[in-house]
């Protein structure tokens, strides 16, 4: 005999299955709601569906929005000439919260990874050139990330992307903010060296 | 204006409610859901429903249930002359998942605790010895927390029940499995000396 009700173990099993929730926490999170005011088990599970079905992809850029073509597309003081390409929609989130970027943004859906069979096909390049033939932008920031394969897709972008007479510009790699040499990794400090910039 | 869909925010401010979910993973989560197939997050949400609506409190012995009285309580083979008593119907699952003790359980609901105005009329003590009258009970073992509010409960709860002609006993104190010394507290390691046992 189990000890604990079927309905709890099926909603601990469920919840473990999101990312970064472990057997441990599944289970306290679902100990936690069965022991909740019913009311508000009942919001978040409403949440949970309205927000499955209300958010999707912006057509042009790629990212999560209610509304197709997203808030940030339509926006009108974003600078239309800049465009940074991210590998996921939460990407565009941390570039938002940096706060200093004004211009427009592509999701890419991923990188070029033979390994995992993801090639350039799988992911919007195409979309991105199409955007290239109908809207006014000058510059393609890439913010992909810097392992091999973020590495590797940067440079193929950058080769096909030079076809159509953009200038690709990659953001700077270098020491993290507040941290001491200590804490970077040989790659880090190399890049840190490579992008070295005269002090004014 | 702010970047994610409303919805989605909605979701992740609920989310960070949960025990153990800071707003980052309240905001992974969302992200994760509101990407995932609509077919799983709508079951998940159905899940933490049903769960709150089916699972209750056993009137007996205040555990966990979908059927009041609980499979513990009915157990035909469990021994019902020894109940351990314990603070929350999740302690009931770490002892059932050390595996070795056949008795039954009653839940207290919390521990005496006068900074937070918990009395012992807060706790489940009636029921506790309404249940020594019409039960077989010979021993309680206490199995609360070993903090400062859970010795002083103990110690209530051990003079409340002698005066039942009950055997009030605790669960030992000592070094937790596979720790050296260095790993324990000063505390722990005075108790696990005055608990010490001659070895057969």
């Amino acid at each position: 005999m189990s000890f604990l009700p079927e309905a709890l173990t099926a909603l601990q099993s469920d919840l473990s299955k999101l990312p970064g929730i472990g057997p441990r926490s599944a289970e306290r999170l679902a100990l936690h709601l069965v022991q909740s005011d019913a009311g508000s088990v009942r919001r978040l599970a409403e949440l949970m569906v309205a927000a499955r079905e209300k958010v999707r992809t912006c057509a042009v850029c790629g990212s999560l929005t209610e509304a197709s073509p997203c808030g940030l597309c339509t926006h009108p003081n974003r600078d239309g000439s800049l465009v940074c390409v991210v590998e996921r929609p939460v990407d565009i989130l941390w570039l938002e919260k940096a706060g200093n970027f004004r211009g427009k943004y592509h999701v890419l859906g991923g990188r070029i990874s033979p390994i995992n069979g993801v090639g350039p096909e799988d992911l919007r390049i195409e979309e991105l050139e199409r955007r290239l033939g109908v809207e006014p932008i000058r510059e393609l920031v890439l913010a992909l990330a810097t392992d091999v394969e973020g590495d590797a897709t940067s440079h193929y972008l950058a080769r096909r992307m030079a076809a159509h007479g953009v200038k690709v510009t990659r953001i700077a790699h270098g020491l993290p903010a507040g941290a001491g040499l200590e804490f970077a990794d040989e790659l880090t400090l190399s890049r840190a060296l490579d992008g070295r910039r005269e002090m004014s």
